[in-house]
């Protein structure tokens, strides 16, 4: 594959829900680095969950806005859906099989990092980027509990899309779906918060 | 589809852990709007776990058993089997793809709710019949420890099928392999208690 | 199970792609012999395609307005939709968990005869009906040749439930698209024709 | 959706075994009409086999080549890989909430066109270009047979990739172990050719 | 079955994460009164998770060094792999397709015994063998405590292919993902501890 | 993984049906170069179809057989099941995840050959043994053909186990449905003869 790797590629796994200022951090830094960064949209076959209320078309589009906000050059962003994301040497294999060859795989996460070594794969590591103020169950708790800080913490692209697909109110739905446990016991599984 | 609606239909998800006084209250109100009802039993491939003790067949006969003593017209009752019970565009339409043609859900989940009004679903809301007492969960939770009343909380023949089939039982043997954790460990995913 | 199977029950499985008259002389001949019978819809979750070319519930529709038609009790029937049709000792028992308890399985197919006989399932083989005449593939051929005779060999409550629709040129569509190699090869495994 | 819908955007599935001049200037006319074109890589799950040979990051590559050495803006091009490529109804709400929000599908199959319009879908039939000529499995057999004119076939950079990747090879390898049957028999289902 | 059984064989299933001294107990008990033994590797397709750390291939090689260590005959053992671990009676047909005819399944967990008697295959109850001590979970919650007794309730030559294969460094990074949620949060569903 | 590779280890797969004397031969071949066999049987969990007409558990039982008739040490083999048997770079990564650590896969398909250099294991090419003779498929077509020769290509104790669970009786019957069509059309894809 190697005369493939004229262009420098590295993997971003994510789940994105939502994309946040953390995540975009993340690609900019990345893209000091490497000429392309192929975003992995995981657990793209589920969504209107309170894990993962955003459909991967959602997602898709939030990653787009909020780097086109950024004068960022959506050219050099390759996504792909990854129906589920698991975390062994086989569903790595899984993944790297959607994705033009890369150089590294980019995460933060021992197991991942220490899979991705096993197979040979290199691992970079991106800094955190303030991970106790971006971490997606935060801002969607702050979005249910009204407190509109939650603004500052996404992209203000990302803040109007969830708005116009009507996010607030879907997050809020789930969030009282969850904790009622009637309905989570009348659609069990879905709703895991 | 217009043509082939001359009779009305409306769609009821439900796992019926058991089939309970709840259940056939909104299937008598349903009937009282629609010429017949598709019942879907949800997480029909799975049984034999705390939240899913009975198989679908065993729900599928509760169901019908429950309508025959109240003296209702089993005709009108399409039962359908769903594998999952997921709650995103893709698994509704899923769904509706194993129903003849509806003309409105019944759901009282705010999300069912607007996934379904999203792809042009109609959506009906079924009075609540009590719910606080009308609960699975509840119910079963009531058999374990052994409180006969649970027995009102279901149709009579629903009880009896249940002992018939050695629900009791089973359900006793599930709660106690999913609280005692070595049980639960060995047998793991099974019994998310 | 022996308590609960005051009425007996028997159980056919099929795809009823589309339901003919054939499918009906079986369910008659079953009904004179059983109290209920489960008719099961199988590889319920595949349609559009060559072999499959009606959804679940359209297929539920024809076997109930099918059988209204002749005047049958739909009481007396129970249907239940399975994902896959495969013939395996685990896959039967998963189409029994499906069923309510059951007397005997319908078939002419010597292998689920086998698979039922060995784990215990009693097994009743229903008279051919002029096999040559009502299979389902045959019905679909004539209809894509334009052949109008086909409407004889299905209740006219299914012919126009197809007819409604646009059950002809679906099929029309599919055959085409198989046939031509080039539509196949774009949207391959599909239609398997 | 609407205010989402700023960009015009389209959606083109494919397999892309291998990507061709005749995807190509599908892309192209739909660039002309519209601001985005969604690139679903169906049947990204599946390599290795005659119907799919090149993984689903092969062929990610051999798109973004492709279209840059058309010299055109990547940035209006969107991939997503779709685990299977199925034709009902269900699964086409699936791709649809893998892809953010679009005008239409883009596409020359009936079955296809008919289930979009059924959910409401806009669809646009690109003009053929040449397709006894530009087809996948053609061009996988003149490579087979060493006809070099199969590069003429695809856009040189696409020729580039599938030489340095081995394609060649692997496409003879996979076409004898097919013909000859003994491999076939030994790793049935994989090799349907 | 009958003539093939010359051989008494008994079906052992666990998920053997890891292969501890209890399990090893089981197995030397069983083979007091059974030729065979078909050990069954639950969740095999699952590793890399707190829940289920080790891969189906290093469990089995912990379970042969095990009984090798022990002088046991490894060819009166025979490993399968089962990809999931349900508990109902489809899931246990499944389980027994994969295996040889066997004489009983070795049991304590009371749903699993249930089952099996409901299809007719005998339960056998093996003794604890102080489960107190030699359970998975606690045993792993152990290396990741740093507490060295856990190599005692191992047998010598798991706690050498837990370290040589860096199983302790694994565990402590399965558990700082789980425990620390950011992490569980970015990798949802695999860390289910 | 080096330390645990005390012992060498190879990887064999295949579907076994049957298991006939040139897989026999191959893994007597593989015994005098390797201390150990992984013994992979594919399409674990398909049964009574035409291409795959015998379970996992009867194809464990004839290798074991087999070997054990030839004084074979079984404790050198090890069985495991894999679900599927894809050809694919992800596919051969869960087939090692189900295996101990293995110094080579023996395998004569080309196609396996390269995606296993590819990951960077090493390949064996056992010699063929005949395979114009040995081939499951015509050992199968020779049994549904009454040619009895078919017991001199297999061990004479896979002929008795054969015979012994009614295997002949089965293959007959699977190959007149496939052939019919009738039947294959009721329960379709199944028998894809």
């Amino acid at each position: 594959m190697g005369p493939r790797m004229a262009l420098s590629r590295v993997l971003f796994i994510g789940r994105f829900q939502p994309f946040h200022k953390g995540h975009l951090a993340v690609i900019e830094w990345l893209l000091e680095r490497f000429d392309e960064v192929v975003v992995v949209i995981g657990m793209a076959s589920e969504s209107h969950t309170w894990r993962n209320p955003f459909t991967a078309g959602e997602r898709i589009m939030m990653i787009r806005e909020a780097l086109r906000e950024k004068g960022i050059d959506l050219s050099k962003i390759i996504t792909i859906t990854a129906p589920t994301l698991e975390v062994n040497i086989a569903s790595l294999h899984y993944i790297l099989m959607l994705s033009p060859p890369i150089h590294a795989i980019a995460t933060r996460n021992p197991i991942v990092e220490s899979v991705a070594r096993d197979i040979g794969v290199n691992v970079i590591n991106p800094p955190l980027f303030r991970r106790e103020v971006f971490a997606g169950e935060k801002i969607r708790l702050m979005i249910v509990a009204g407190d509109e800080r939650w603004k500052e913490l996404v992209p203000s692209s990302v803040a109007k899309i969830i708005e116009d697909i009507g996010g607030v109110e879907r997050l809020k739905k789930l969030y009282r779906v969850c904790k009622e446990g009637g309905g989570a016991e009348k659609l069990c599984r879905v709703y895991q918060c």
